[in-house]
């Protein structure tokens, strides 16, 4: 039996497994990444957890076949350096050699985090249960990363930048994003972007249950009880998201359209309010094919997605 | 040596031409489409434009490997069934079949006239020229058609309904689009939504040189020549096309993007604008691999790339 290794770096912890040849994780554990130690301590804490997980599968070290990076931001698909990984405070890391040398020679693959999330569902999540061949996957949680899988294959496009949907321009010169542009579906969507526009409102006066220092998940929790303001607030950005998710069908045709990431946790309060506002916004037409779901592997999309697109030494 | 027939099949015109195996255009005619007559007799129709230009060649027929068709609408990429052509008044219509029989046995490919365009464009125009694998394409002209080369392959959707990028939504809950959607790109940066608004400033009794009844033709000219509102209507068309070029480049990750149809008759006054405002609304640091350039084949690129895709017999 052949296995790959799986490691997602975040922030501030790096999840990892190991995946069998069924795409099964036969096991999972997940260390601090200790960012600021610069790329090199970092690259060392991946090497770490590499070797920690195959310990605590006991497989050989020769059984390993290969292992998968998952990193913030673009990565180019030719060298595999991380190009630029703002919340990590990189630019053009190329992580892949050292961690090689590191790991014993495995050969090492690198790719975007939500690229690999979006690949761990279409390949032991739910993609795989629904059994498509063509899915769009959206991460909604501080930021908004997306993911294509076309005809089974990930979509990173030829510079490593392609998928980047949480910066698609949704509102023609509305908010101002960090990544430079102004109107971005992240601005409207993404969890801060909720609490932000509720606290706006609160500031404003609004006749509400939320307080000023609420978070999204109060929003929520206000929306659930009725609040007319926690509705709107939620509504907005679904009715953003709604409308994305139209203009992402009409560009790559898919079966199925994912959502990801901390934000669905709300579950039904979300997933109902986008599917609401996806049919308001397309074709009256849309095809019964397309389906918009929940993903299902929580936080280990990301380490499975980049152990399933290891190339194999 | 062996040649396919590509055919273009418009509402009031069928464009056909014969290319050898370099891409290279050998003859090319065109003849009217006569759509009132029905599917049945638009399909004679494009039988017969085939049979001309094979004798126009002096090619034996048994030279000719297969014929390609571009067709509004989309396309079922299994069955090629032509699902939906408004402007024929089509709908489901089993075009190959019947024309495989009246061309004696040729194999019929059928394709979305505006995906045509695009693989027109890039074997053998300006995608050809700028030796690019990954484009995109808009056909700007009565609508806003689509197409994507990803690594010098069509991508038309699994289901036929890929790169519908004139009904991306750039405005929310903006001018009603006759697809049933609002705020589409086609209803703010198409030949008629340009006259439109136009027409409205004018009807508004705004301070301009333009006249009630001016084309899109007229609102370049008066802009050519400093006229604010004529000026204000141009912009606003071209601000919308460059955020949704932005939103195409953040997907797709490609090399080249490029502006085709009637609209580009307009050159540099269109270029200049949509270049301006991708560059406005793109990330600051926009890649210098990415350019948007105008299409070079004019009306010839839907039946060059229809006779690109033919499938050989």
């Amino acid at each position: 039996m052949q296995y790959t290794i799986g490691l997602d770096l975040g922030g501030t912890q790096i999840k990892g497994g190991i995946l069998d040849q069924a795409y099964k994780t036969v096991v999972k554990d997940r260390i601090a990444t200790e960012a600021d130690g610069g790329p090199g301590h970092v690259i060392g804490r991946l090497a770490l957890l590499a070797r920690q997980l195959v310990k605590k599968a006991h497989i050989a070290p020769g059984d390993i076949a290969g292992v998968g990076v998952g990193t913030p931001g673009p990565v180019d698909p030719k060298t595999q350096v991380v190009l630029m990984a703002p919340n990590l405070g990189w630019t053009n890391v190329a992580l892949h050699k050292t961690l090689e040398d590191l790991c014993g020679g495995w050969p090492v693959t690198v790719v975007n985090d939500a690229n690999a999330a979006c690949y761990g569902e279409y390949i032991a999540g739910v993609g795989h249960t629904e059994k498509v061949r063509h899915m769009v996957l959206l991460t909604l949680g501080t930021g908004i990363g997306g993911g294509i899988v076309m005809d089974g294959k990930l979509f990173v496009g030829p510079h490593g930048a392609g998928a980047e949907l949480g910066h698609t321009i949704v509102h023609l010169n509305g908010r101002p994003c960090p990544c430079g542009q102004s109107g971005c579906v992240e601005r409207y969507a993404s969890s801060p972007a909720i609490a932000a526009e509720a606290q706006r409102r609160v500031a404003a006066g609004e006749k509400t249950i939320l307080k000023p220092t609420d978070k999204t998940q109060q929003v929520f929790e206000a929306a659930a009880k009725g609040d007319a303001v926690a509705c709107a607030v939620i509504d907005e950005a679904c009715e953003y998201l709604g409308a994305a998710v139209a203009n992402f069908v009409h560009a790559t045709d898919p079966e199925l359209v994912v959502l990801g990431g901390g934000l669905t946790h709300e579950g039904e309060a979300l997933l109902g309010r986008v599917r609401k506002f996806y049919k308001k916004h397309y074709w009256k037409a849309a095809p019964s094919y397309i389906k918009i779901v929940l993903a299902t592997l929580g936080n280990d999309a990301g380490f499975i997605g980049a152990a399933g697109l290891a190339k194999r030494g």
